[in-house]
């Protein structure tokens, strides 16, 4: 079960025209589908990407309200309070939008160990992409985290 | 049309095993049911974050023989060469992906002037996302691009 969350989550407006969602002033994230929108994780202390997750309406009204990070699992299906477990608590620094508000850019101050993934690294992206340029095969190769 | 293509794009294996998707050297990028998979732009030159677009497998094979960022435009239901015809080419000088292969990060060299965003703005992040703490009313402020 997920955390108590407000009984009254914020409501969000839906897009206006292409001019008020990229100049105006209104937040109107535009979910997906599947009700979802993505959002990029940065470490406040050096920038770094951390992760890349994705909110539903409720764990994004939930995050603004509370100043840490909620996520929806896509894999679990369910309201996810990034580090309610870990203590890897997301504290919310800042939160952008793009021109179109289909995405969300988080800068956090990161609890616990100051890590996020769940492998134990720092950070999600612990590995490059690299082609041979002989073989022309693509592998992974670890990287620094 | 999209520009000229390779004939004979990357094929990509299906994901393994969770272990095989975490910790293996098998770049198996995750697709989402529409065939895309989130791609984060960061500059090279301060690691700011750019922008975030979707690359479907026929753009991500591209990008990676091309070493030149190429999306998939969801707005316009086409294959995307960014910068093809604004010179801001987004030259690969790392890419990445996270823990279970379902996002990518690419560290580019941005061409033309610079910029990225289509309203002319160096970042598409140009916005903060506020909530007065009095009214509780949340809006977008200008914030630094």
């Amino acid at each position: 079960m997920p955390e108590t969350m407000s009984e009254t989550p914020l409501p969000f407006a839906p897009p206006g025209t292409k001019a008020e969602v990229e100049e105006g002033h209104a937040f109107t994230p535009r979910f997906d589908r599947d009700g979802l929108i993505a959002c990029i994780a940065v470490d406040a202390q050096d920038g770094r990407v951390l992760m890349l997750a994705h909110m539903n309406a409720v764990s994004l009204a939930q995050t603004i309200e509370t100043g840490e990070a909620w996520y929806w699992s896509r894999s679990r299906g369910e309201l996810w309070h990034k580090g309610a477990t870990s203590g890897q608590i997301q504290r919310i620094v800042e939160m952008r939008t793009d021109c179109d508000q289909d995405a969300l850019l988080i800068t956090v101050d990161v609890g616990g160990d100051g890590g996020c993934c769940h492998t134990g690294r720092r950070a999600c992206f612990y590995r490059a992409v690299e082609r041979d340029p002989q073989t022309g095969q693509v592998r992974l190769r670890p990287a620094g985290e």
